[in-house]
């Protein structure tokens, strides 16, 4: 009966828990941005009241960069971990949003009410569906329902540089916890809850060719002097061969084909890669040849482009030739594919491309190995029995494109086994313009918080 | 005994010349950034108060752009067309300049003094070499050496849009001239000034290649939706073979073999290839292979990318997955390459290269065929030997990579030939940051024009 009370509380309290994130939303957390700094610091304050409004002591810890909102509540088994991070995206290209990002609103949609603006799927909303839920939890015990450790990063977005230092320098202190929960994936789709058990790793990779020691005039050089940017364009264009496979050397080590259960069980889901890639104006699979939809996202490594830039960008014409061509490139990786592996291949592959009187400098964004999680723990299925008293459908294992590295160095550094479980859809725009989170989402998540917590400490 | 006499003159001028050069280049009259259009109206008013003040009634006449400047005066044959460009280049990168570009100054550097700043050699100090010349004769002779007319354009730079339309409605006032002289070309060499008499034409072209119908997350979509980065990587890279030709079918219509007494002509003049590429850093001629380098910039066409944008290109890391990418293509012609035709094979050529679910659209900007000079007209060889008499050494008729369309249009539209003779240097840094004009182009440029006046009124 008591969790009836914690799910009628998370209900009752629905429009103040909607006005808490809205203020959370408020603030422009941009982590990558360093023109931003002032307000990540204020996004871990504002985390650090909200969590002493309800009775958890917790500090904004300082890093070389953002702060960590650490704090400890409760007792007794199990001794979980709760993460989430409170920075976002940039919001570029601005121009693209039909409102203020940072100045938040609940907008009607064909699939109902949504959290408009940047920051509520990711991560801000998806965090807090945990917090409100113990919110509710402690309003209607009086206790918690077990020990609890609350840790929210702000450079998620930005490779989390400052994180494995503080894990290592926090040891003791962090590794105490049996389970860490992570909320910052989705549902398989707007009725089927999910747990994700298999994520992709990231490597992040920019580069920049030099040519000629200054922009040039392409009247007065073009024709006898290198073009950084057709040089760009052709490295980029070599990174795959024609059936998609990416062609840095080794790049496959590690890359396992899919378990027949788990393509058995992934068939079971039903996933319509037409309704996924229609969502985006797609219709057609882009990547390796001969792999489903489904299986290039969630089981397959890839190579792509997420920024290029070379000379003149702006209105007009300028016949420049231009002296650098610069791409961020990123690698998603699967299996026990080596980020520092792939990464030496890349930079050299590069450099063995380049002509004469090039140049090329590297700049390192991050590394994080792909994560397969633990299922074999009874908490896995605690949680998923839980999650589908919630929901419509049953609840899934399923695999995730993203890469949030968090669950590999709780792993390699804490030896803590990690569970996703979030509540975000296909179609909130992550990283795009106008982002959105499903207030059904919000809302249910929360309680499908409170379910996960009363199964696993019943 | 009066030439020397107007030689004398500019010698004497020539602080007061600087001055009037400085005010001008202090006009950021950029023709391409809509922002700027104030100062473009600026800077026609600036010439049309200068050449009133050497007693030319010209007036700043309005287009559908930036004006015209358009002034007549004297009498006598032959009669001249003065033309010369008050618009400038846009400064960027703004970072790489080591002064404000619209705040000049003059400079000692190893060649000399020079005058840093946007504009000076590309084409106020050149074009204002023929205003110095005209005021000086003016100031000794009380009279005009024949009837001149002046016309400066605002949009050189952003090609012209206006000057078509311009040239038509004026056909009759602006078709009266014998001969047109331009000012927007460079020396041989130092020591070596020139006539130019082959340049290559010019087609712009700007293309946005779209994937997926939003900026998507490359965790969530990466693998299954198709990236335009890659997409136009490849289709760039595609634009050249191994050799350096360029693939657009039917592109080297119309370009011939450079006839052997120009061969002999150019063997002659000594062209130093490493020092020009080295002046940029290069070593190599990049182009065709088996091409010198002087072939490859005068008499060889190009493909060129200007400019080439996608994605997240600020600082940090976004891992996103673009929704457009985009170019600014250019192509030099020679000959008689039809720059039309070339569009419309370049546009099928991108077209049928696209994967499923992209599109393409394109934008003109601007399409001018190559231009060849009628040297046999006497006052060729006249301007020649003037030139000769002012610099240390020969003048000589030479090539031009670069494009100015105007000789063409002035020939279609006007029947007038045109003689190109300019005192730009290689090194001056044209659409460059630090530009400069070297002060003795400036001081011996209005003194060779002052010759030049001589020889053709003589």
């Amino acid at each position: 009966m008591s969790l009836e009370a914690v799910l009628t509380r998370i209900d009752d309290d629905l429009d103040a828990a909607l006005e808490r994130l809205m203020s959370f939303v408020r603030i422009p957390s941009i982590s990558t941005d360093p023109a931003y700094a002032k307000d990540c610091q204020r996004a871990a304050d504002w985390m650090v009241a909200d969590l002493a409004s309800m009775g958890v002591e917790a500090e904004a810890r300082p890093t070389q960069g953002h702060p960590m909102v650490v704090g400890h509540v409760g007792e007794g088994a199990p001794h979980l971990l709760f993460y989430g991070h409170y920075d976002v995206q940039p919001v570029d290209p601005i121009e693209l949003w039909h409102r203020d990002p940072f100045d938040p609103a609940i907008e009607d949609t064909e699939h109902g009410k949504v959290i408009r603006g940047r920051g509520p799927a990711d991560d801000k909303g998806q965090l807090m569906t945990f917090v409100e839920a113990c919110r509710a939890w402690k309003a209607v015990h009086g206790a918690w329902p077990c020990k609890i450790t609350f840790l929210f990063e702000g450079e998620e977005e930005s490779g989390s540089p400052s994180l494995i230092p503080f894990l290592a320098t926090n040891k003791e202190e962090l590794s105490a916890p049996d389970m860490a929960l992570i909320c910052d994936t989705g549902m398989f789709d707007r009725e089927t809850p999910a747990i994700c058990t298999m994520l992709r790793g990231l490597l992040g990779e920019e580069l920049v060719v030099t040519g000629p020691d200054k922009d040039l005039h392409s009247g007065s050089f073009g024709g006898a002097a290198i073009n950084p940017a057709r040089v760009l364009a052709r490295i980029i264009a070599s990174l795959h061969d024609n059936t998609g496979r990416v062609t840095v050397p080794g790049f496959y080590d590690g890359v396992s084909e899919l378990p027949d259960e788990i393509r058995a069980q992934w068939d079971k889901l039903g996933f319509d890669a037409d309704a996924f890639l229609g969502s985006v104006g797609l219709s057609k699979p882009a990547g390796e040849d001969g792999r489903s939809a489904l299986e290039q996202i969630w089981a397959r490594p890839t190579c792509e482009v997420n920024g290029i830039w070379s000379g003149y960008t702006g209105d007009g014409f300028k016949t420049v030739l231009p002296s650098k061509a610069s791409a961020k490139i990123s690698f998603r990786l699967v299996g026990t594919q080596d980020p520092f592996a792939i990464r030496k291949s890349f930079r050299a592959m590069v450099s063995d491309a380049l002509p004469p009187d090039c140049t090329v400098e590297f700049k390192d964004h991050g590394a994080g190995p792909a994560s397969v999680m633990s299922t074999e723990r009874p908490i896995f299925e605690q949680a998923r029995a839980a999650l589908s008293d919630e929901w419509p459908k049953e609840a899934a294992f399923i695999g995730g494109g993203g890469s949030i590295p968090i669950a590999g160095l709780f792993k390699e550094m804490l030896e803590l086994d990690s569970m996703l479980i979030g509540f975000g859809q296909d179609d909130d725009g992550l990283h795009s313009p106008n982002e959105k989170y499903d207030l059904r989402s919000f809302h249910k998540g929360a309680r499908s918080w409170a379910r996960v917590l009363d199964a696993v400490t019943r």
